[in-house]
């Protein structure tokens, strides 16, 4: 036994069970308070109850999409084309609040690729959060070209000093108040899953964290 | 990176905050019933809300002992008469609910050990839970005796078919509804803490698991 370390299916397990566990006990109480709303009359105690039942619920809600975090990724892939993912790309950076700056680069042609596009859409954004969050200001470029028989997503980050990237996206990775470090790992999941890789790498000459995604063309 | 395991570290780091953070959410409701409690008149109502307050607490108080075996063990470690743990034991199989039958057999002189007391009385609860749990109405022997500069605790327990312990004691062995399978695990870090020895081996002349716990003579 290494007792360093454990199995991600068991750490998996082990967050699906817990977290369903303890909505268990918030469901609950979440009809306990619809019981209570039955019998209070009193409007400030009614505005209490209230404001415990959107509590609860979003605690449950927090859970649920941690919980989703560790289930096993199943992508509903169909054919579409690699331009499409670009839009859903814009689409998530417009509807981003303090969005960064972007100067976007389409040079696909008509090319398609199978793709879940809501999990595409899921990792554009955690890419353009991370931007914002970790290089703030910067402007991005976010381009999309072919090489070959693959379709290449690329997010140009520049960064102040070099990084090094090859130990991110491991599950877990830090925890902070209600961040537990998955999102990078989960894009890559989310990526792999799509048979699509996804890389990220420090360009000394540019002096830009790159974020590649690169899929076959169909 | 081995995406298939993570650090044990991380994923203890995860489950404080976690629990932390979900606790934190806990309290708040709690203060929100307490506000409830001083608007409310009706009797049925004030029952709801004692209700709720005591199920808050319960899971509250669930993720705090969740938590606590993914913290550091630190025992605080104090010379005593060997015999003083044997009697510990027996004190944790008295006040069990549905003890299992246990023979006891002390073969101690006056030796003493450097322990956390408090620690082995966990050891040994869970060791009796578990004999209880999975070898139901078997006739247990648990037996201390001194070999050269070790004191020895041994349980006995006859089981219907051979076992292989080699795997147990892994953290987060398993998952089920509000259990984890940490017990045996904290039970192992508990006693390597103490700089005691822990052990499972199946003797197949006798047909028993033989939980061992061998601690030196100060």
């Amino acid at each position: 036994m290494d007792e360093n370390s454990i199995p991600w299916t068991r750490v998996a397990a082990f967050v699906r069970q817990h977290t369903h566990d303890v909505r268990n006990d918030l469901n609950s109480l979440d009809l306990e308070t619809e019981l209570l709303r039955d019998l209070v009359t009193d409007l400030e105690a009614t505005t209490s109850i209230q404001s415990m039942q959107k509590q609860l619920r979003s605690v449950a809600m927090q859970l649920r999409t941690l919980a989703s975090l560790f289930h096993e990724v199943q992508p509903m892939m169909e054919p579409m084309d690699a331009r499409s993912l670009l839009t859903l790309w814009r689409e998530k950076h417009s509807a981003m609040q303090r969005a960064p700056e972007v100067k976007w680069i389409d040079e696909l042609g008509e090319q398609e690729v199978n793709a879940d596009a809501s999990m595409f859409a899921r990792v554009f954004l955690e890419l353009l959060t991370n931007a914002a969050a970790f290089s703030p200001g910067a402007a991005l470029t976010v381009s999309a070209r072919v090489e070959g028989q693959d379709v290449i997503f690329e997010l140009k980050e520049p960064k102040k000093s070099p990084v090094d990237p090859s130990t991110w996206g491991q599950p877990l990775h830090t925890s902070r108040h209600g961040s537990y470090g998955m999102g990078l790992f989960a894009a890559k999941r989310c990526m792999a899953a799509n048979g699509a890789a996804f890389t990220q790498s420090y360009d000394e000459s540019s002096g830009c964290l790159i974020s590649r995604i690169v899929l076959g063309v169909i």
